[in-house]
């Protein structure tokens, strides 16, 4: 016996790769599909529609295909009001219940459909009834008894972002994925203008940062950056921020003068004298009003009112007053930083632009720059449809991508 | 006008290259030395000693000769007894206190040399004064106010393991480093080998995992040395557990048939389901007793009393219940693991590996292995003088090592 | 003023990307197109025909789109004979040449379609008039004064295979490309499915081997698939060679015991007196015939009539009598090898994996094997529709793949 | 029975590691020594001397151990002269020929000790008697029957350089090996000292340069380089010089505009269109006086006369007339050119870096940049003293370099 549901995609489905993908996804899974209606844009500013009736063996092979399909903005051509069900218990979910993607999503309630707020991958989507019913993402360990939780596939519409080819513009060039290949510093001149046209449009920019940004000497042209307005926001670990502080009072990084490059070896004793000096203080804002740090990334942070999240992890030393040691607390603040930005610029670290990106929604522009390639494509591969990878070093990538920025004002 | 101080080093000061660190660094930050005695050992079995006046052009040049010197085992030649300062407060350190190498270390109290306890990296000494005075490490958020602190440089004598060039057994291999130009089938046989020696030495093996390798299919492997007892302990994150539980449970690993390589597309929507069914049970051992969970690295833990760290960290969905979220709690917990562990298998986790090490004395037996050679040597450097490194597919590597251990017996 | 051309697609165009590719290609040279025509086929089974007129704003930019469209099977649909002009001298090509893709491809000559012999990119067609008029690739250096070389982009069909999605049968895995994070074991029985399933159909297995394969321990496995029929023909080295045959005569690889991990320090000495030796022969057949080579790779090869090219390059010690120094010369040899290879398996290395893969046609089935994913990702970028790679270490990959193969017969 | 040598070494035989490798070499081998007499330099100028007693179970074991001690610098007590023995025939070696390392080395020769000409490792070493006997070496392939061959290990001495710590100049920073963890900006300005002390010493600088180095657009940066004259001599390949005049004849590299990075689909046809062009003018030199080429590197090779070897390989295209396809020619004029650098800057290329490693001397000044940690790590491994590593973008790395030495004039 064989079962069937309709769907429908439309947009720029050939061009966004939308149709190949759903074609492969039927395939991939055993099933199989006829078009029922095929409305091609005939030009290239025209979208296309199509409906094809998707079938599969039995009933559970089906849902796992229109799943999938979901996943990548087909929907069923026959919508129906979402599923709701409440949560049995404080961090429990219902069966069945519906795991969010990063892309646009809305649920259909009462025959209409409203859009869920605060995308963000692999969330719960909780309505919230009554007069004007809101509709949003919540992860697993916030969910309360009695949530009322979206389950199932039905009355829930997916819009990946398309890729329109040919746009203008600054981030024009942010449509082609991991560009190792490309020139270095024409790729940096289209970053930096990425990251003008984003502050001319009153957004923000996210730094998530890591400590081989200090290592490699950059810190001076970051903190610049952050000085003079083009980052708004850091996300970085203990360690960034030990790094970049170890750097104004002994004048070393990891004990090596990042300058002249003189006595590689006075080495760790730095690194914890300067985790000692912020507890003495009691913490990083303390430490600038005495004194202590005078300059630095975490400096012009504190002088400039350029919020930062320092989340913990398991091999920080210290750690520093500051850094968020639990991880779900970290999440939380990282969560709200991320939904504020605008641009994300991702700078040596997988750690942290992992985390980052988790609560990103598909529609944030997201530049992420590593030496090592398989860091990029990690990062990549999690999926924002506006993000572009640079496999460089961050030690000359900053100092370029600053002068850049700077010099022309 | 200068200052000079008398050091002498003992031991194989020639074949482990002490002697050549102890010329580099006073060169290195620019002070210069006199030998005053020199015997060397005329035979391939004899210690050498050497003492020699280091000459600074101020009191601060020398200290900080002095103090690499020691974290390389050179001591002065004229022991006092260590300086001890009381901590001033919760968490705070006294001005200049001694930052600890992963060496064991021997305080000069009342005369007599104290071992310090729970040798690790990067944490302050305390002295228990007493009929039987104590030395032991503690990290810095573990320190209490009045804490008898060790300070300065004077009292305190560093060990650094000899690497003895033709021990036979099967450690001999340990002594070479990365081996990332070995053949692989012989190299894996000597990791056998050394896990078999350290068993029957009624030592602990830990495994230190990384999701990594339940993706490259070698999570039955695993859990069959985890349950013929080759591996006493292990030490994760979240995403491993959740790894190993989908896998089980819905026969997948981010939603890929490991032995079909089927169905590649069901996707992320397993890896949520999972963490969703474990915490609606409560636990990993409630799920297993449940029979929720059947099998796996996670199940064999449970089944054989092997004790677990689930570490936290944010890029984590979830976490399960069963995870340590805050990272000061996950490092104690590691910490106290670490320490029981005669031999460490880091196995393709670079953040749980660095946290593991972190809390290893170079007395610990460690063996490295990832694809990346990036991680194998960012892991060897934090310098276990008994760790070895291989670069490999950690989803050949189990299996073979798994014949090797098992089919022996 | 705009200028416009009719082109068609037919296939499974969608499934394989190609409508994809095509409108973007268009879009990005800054062209323009209106769909004239569009069946889609309604099942999985049936193909799919796309009419549509691309317009550009002059000729040059037309030519450049339609030249791109070409090379991904995009054919004009008024077909007018190719056009031929007479090479002006001995390696001189007419200017607008066509420069061939790896793709099948077809000559329109006297009103009919010639299939291009010996397919391979990046070379001219030449066209043999007469009754039964022939058209081969040659490359560059290898056209005559005289010859017929097709120019322009009028008269000429390329096909890019597609990828039949749910093809069963062993090659249906070659579909994924890269397979760095599929389950390592189950990935390498398919591998082996694939080999086994091209001898049953009296096809060819080509080895193209780097000299990692013999210091990783791999070589006697490696020997025994030549041995036992598995590996019809070796592309690879001097160095490669000396390796092999360097463990033959001195027990070592770069002097270090394969298999003991013995002695690693016996060093360079092995490798040029192993020259030498097979200098003083005159020839790796002369040294196996005489007794000097006892066993290895080589030595099987010869044993057993398995044709081998050795190819020089700068970096080679000696070389070999039996290497061919001359690139040109080399490359004919590879050529010819590589044209008769049903499936060929590149093994950890780059510089001859990309020489032998510049000669493959599109059709031929693919494996690329090393421990770096760069190098496994240039190879696939390369362009074989049938290649599938996989990130693993060569000295695990070859002994489970042997014993897949092996056993199992 | 045991058998056993008199060996010596002098020199900062402690802090260069030379005492530590020999007692090392020793041990590993099987062997055991005694140490027969020691007199170590008081102060960190002083030279040290030792005399030491190697002994072994028999005489195959005792000369594989002088021979590893040989090649680091330790040479028997009692010289006598070196064995010469005619070769046999050409290409054809005495048996048990000595085989070189890249060091200074000096043949005894009655009773006088003579330099060995054109040090290079991995040859013979051939004595032209006569009233002033001369020592040089050959490559095997280039041996004569007759040629006085070196046999054994008696009458030679090495000399490894030694690292001296705290030399100043702008070489001092040359003696750390890999500095991927170094600040990148400071890092090349020491590079780019070292440069300008090359040049004010009246030295030369060759550089080696990579096809990657034009797609990262540092192309009119090196040109500029070559110009003005820090750059004396390019070793590179065929696709270097293709990529680079592409470049010049249609913009782009590999089909992409380096500057706009528009078009990045036209393609491999302006490659093979860019060969075919200098194939029709004859070569490089003839198309530039024609004005088909008018700039970029190769230009300014030509136009400045600056000296430059194409060397062959099998996955050229082409090639152009310029590029020496026989290996063995190729490597005797990478050989001419090799022996007449006083640094050499490898960029981004590892078998163009290894083929010109192979021909210097230890005491040439070696950069390598590479962004991948492997290559790097691989040349410097090959083992120049004096050589340097840096993983960088070679993008970025060109033009910070050039802005460094140009702005500085």
């Amino acid at each position: 016996m064989t079962v069937s549901r309709e769907v429908e995609l439309e947009g720029h489905i050939i061009d966004s790769g939308m149709m190949q993908s759903c074609f492969g996804i039927i395939m991939d899974l055993g099933g199989s599909f006829s078009v029922q209606e095929f409305d091609i844009g005939r030009h290239k500013d025209e979208e296309s529609y199509a409906r094809m009736l998707v079938e599969a063996d039995d009933e559970d092979q089906l849902q796992s295909i229109v799943h999938e399909l979901h996943q990548h903005g087909v929907n069923p051509s026959d919508p129906k009001d979402a599923t709701l069900v409440p949560a049995p218990d404080d961090q429990v979910v219902p069966h069945g219940f519906y795991s969010t993607t990063n892309h646009p999503t809305y649920i259909r309630h009462d025959g209409e459909w409203i859009e869920v707020e605060d995308m963000e991958m692999d969330c719960a989507v909780v309505v919230e009834d009554g007069d004007s019913p809101r509709a949003y993402t919540k992860v697993l360990n916030a969910i309360e008894e009695g949530d009322l939780v979206v389950t199932d596939e039905t009355g829930i519409k997916v819009q990946p972002p398309e890729r329109p080819r040919d746009s203008g513009g600054a981030f024009g060039f942010m449509q082609g994925g991991v560009s190792s290949e490309r020139p270095s510093e024409s790729t940096i001149r289209k970053i930096a203008n990425a990251i003008e046209e984003t502050k001319k449009e009153g957004g923000k920019v996210m730094a998530v940062c890591g400590p081989a940004l200090i290592h490699s000497g950059a810190r001076e042209d970051l903190a610049r950056l952050v000085r003079e307005g083009y980052v708004d926001m850091l996300s970085a670990g203990n360690g960034f921020a030990v790094h970049d502080i170890e750097r104004d009072i002994y004048g070393t990084s990891l004990g090596m003068d990042t300058e002249s490059l003189d006595h590689p070896r006075h080495g760790h004793k730095h690194h914890i004298y300067t985790i000692s000096e912020v507890i003495r203080e009691g913490g990083i804002e303390e430490a600038v009003e005495s004194g202590t740090i005078e300059s630095g990334v975490m400096y012009e942070c504190i002088d400039n009112d350029r919020p930062f999240v320092l989340a913990g992890s398991i091999r920080d030393d210290g750690p520093l007053p500051d850094t968020i040691t639990d991880a779900v607390e970290a999440q939380n603040a990282i969560r709200e930083q991320a939904h504020e930005a605008d641009m994300v610029l991702m700078l040596s670290t997988l750690l942290h632009s992992v985390a980052v990106g988790n609560c990103l929604p598909s529609t944030t522009r997201v530049v992420c720059v590593d030496i090592n390639p398989a860091t990029v494509t990690q990062l990549l591969d999690r999926g924002s449809a506006q993000a572009v990878g640079m496999v460089t070093d961050i030690g000359t990538f900053v100092p370029i991508l600053a002068e850049q920025l700077l010099s022309e004002d």
